[in-house]
């Protein structure tokens, strides 16, 4: 059972409709391209070789040697294989369940930091991966988007590595040995909210309200687009703000036409357009998410409601308050629990190509 | 000093500098449209009358008139003249400071059902009384934004009635003087949020959470643009959802090409365009001063992080938890204020000039 849940983490991680893909035969025409913006998360579905199928069978080649690495790290480091195989699905899938009751903190220090490594290299652009497999490693670490998703990784790590000492650490255990801790802690912390991951080694939700603001950040921003996490996704983060910067600067030099690059290309007025909306929808579910989580007799505070909401939203598994990583959604009433569903489906598929799919016309136009 | 604390706010709801424009003799070019821009609230400044000085005279004269109005109803209700004035102008320009230490409570019931009509007579677009002064009935009664507005005020006041009366008002006043009083207080509560004015009848940070997030909402959609409250503005809500709507529009129907239409016209690109860089930005303001607002150790709960830098950067005024309306921003320290001051600035000033203008190019430009 526990290693089937972990095994079906490890299918949903790249999408089970790009496993299909890459098994079935390849047929008919552009209905794949669609199925793969569905599926597929972040806001450019950039074909790495011409071909839908290849594609498919390149990415699912790179993740399959990824997690067979991970697994011998794992091995190396000491778990039993049984926990290896199914620590490295969650890992890789970035889905977050643990064989064991009290989480990651049974395993070793070097596991965890392994942990936090390979947490961190699922959240990565698989992009990335096949640029270096063709050698272009300048162009893999110029990557603006790999760039910031460490950049927040890094910044998030330190904050809170800071905070959880000054405040729990230090008085609890001290001394060098405090600081490592809350080090290990913050950055395995970060490391699994920020690629929806959802494993964890303590209970962030005591954590002071900095790193708590921080943790729902993360939970938002979260991995990169093409990985196998969710959140907004980075790619998009920087997209929103190379436009409002591109904005301001309008407004300062009306005549200077600028127009927005990223990751080297100029992007296109469609992606943007799409960027926009994607931020209101995704908006007015959480505004409605929240407000009807709020109705329910179990949200006692605030940041139950909408710690559920978000955790859920972009897939992380724990939240806060009643929804901690040691306690679990149980107490939800039953209208709750259809909210948190249909908001983590509409988290895990990109939102605009599902919200098309409730309109009827899509439905006659591709499938009588 | 009450009565100049609330002429302050009558002086400040139209904005100091369309004052200066009206009274001031008109110098100059095209300097005076920046400054309308950057005072008056909304996206788009619709010049009523063709030059900027008639324009901010025949605005100056509807809030001097409405203004006088509003002092007769409040003196035939029952107040003092000294009250009357003072609470007027508080209304007027959405100031929000009363004379009386328990707030607007202290009135009868006739005074506050007229307070609930004025704030929201003051949240709505001044270009709709020019409409009605100059008998376009029909303009003015389509306006969408005047719909928006009354819808989202209705909406909440009717949900917040039923909560605040299931779960307090029935169980400690009960009957039908207790279902009066949850409508009197819960729709006096969302026109005094709504329209940013911050007076208050009731305690509202000890209602249940439903109603806490209906008036963190109301805070952030805030009053009509072109009228004296702060926050988002209702038109670019209504925009921004038009927005959306439209993008899904053209994802099931690619080769269908539908501008967007707002108050009977089409919406142009550059407006669309600050649009959405105002919705980064306002978000980038607003993740940054909670965080910051989080490190004070007077935040003892979330709750009072986000509502002190809602309330402030929306201007409302009162918040949540302890700077509930009871309390007041007091226990905070010094750089909690400096990034509270700062939002009220940025939330007054709207967000895309004010930041142009900390460019030091725009100052070479314009003054040198």
């Amino acid at each position: 059972m526990l290693f089937w849940r972990s095994f079906t983490h490890w299918l949903g991680g790249m999408g089970v409709l790009v496993l299909l893909l890459a098994i079935l035969p390849f047929s008919g025409g552009g209905n794949h391209m669609v199925i793969m913006k569905a599926e597929s998360p972040g806001p450019q579905v950039s074909k790495l070789v011409p071909r839908v199928r290849e594609t498919a069978i390149v990415l699912y080649g790179i993740y399959t040697v990824l997690t067979v690495i991970m697994i011998i790290t794992y091995l190396i480091s000491g778990m039993n294989f049984f926990d290896a195989v199914c620590i490295a699905f969650g890992t890789a899938g970035t889905g977050g369940f643990c064989v064991r009751n009290d989480g990651m903190a049974s395993y070793n220090n070097v596991s965890i930091v392994l942990a936090i490594f390979w947490m961190l290299v699922f959240g990565v652009n698989f992009n990335i991966y096949y640029l270096i497999l063709k050698r272009k490693w300048k162009d893999a670490l110029r990557s603006e988007e790999l760039r910031a998703y460490l950049s927040i990784f890094l910044t998030a790590a330190v904050i809170m590595t800071i905070v959880t000492f000054i405040s729990i650490y230090s008085k609890e255990i001290g001394g060098t040995k405090g600081f490592f801790l809350s080090l290990r802690d913050s950055a395995f912390t970060a490391a699994s909210i920020q690629t929806t991951t959802g494993f964890s080694t303590a209970d962030f939700s005591h954590w002071p309200i900095v790193c708590r603001w921080i943790i729902l950040l993360l939970m938002v921003f979260g991995a990169s687009a093409g990985s196998t996490g969710g959140g907004v996704k980075v790619a998009r983060i920087v997209l929103l703000l190379k436009e409002a910067k591109s904005e301001l600067h309008y407004l300062i030099h009306p005549n200077a036409v600028k127009p927005i690059k990223f990751e080297g290309k100029v992007v296109e007025k469609t992606v943007l357009r799409s960027l926009n909306s994607y931020v209101v929808i995704y908006l007015v579910i959480l505004i409605l998410s929240v407000f009807l989580v709020s109705l329910d007799p179990a949200s006692k505070d605030f940041e139950t409601a909408y710690s559920a909401v978000l955790a859920t939203y972009n897939n992380i598994g724990p939240g806060l308050s009643i929804v901690s990583p040691l306690l679990n959604y149980g107490s939800f009433n039953v209208l709750t629990k259809l909210v948190l569903i249909f908001d983590m489906i509409a988290g895990r598929l990109e939102l605009l190509p599902m919200l098309a799919l409730f309109n009827p016309t899509i439905w006659k136009r591709k499938f009588m």
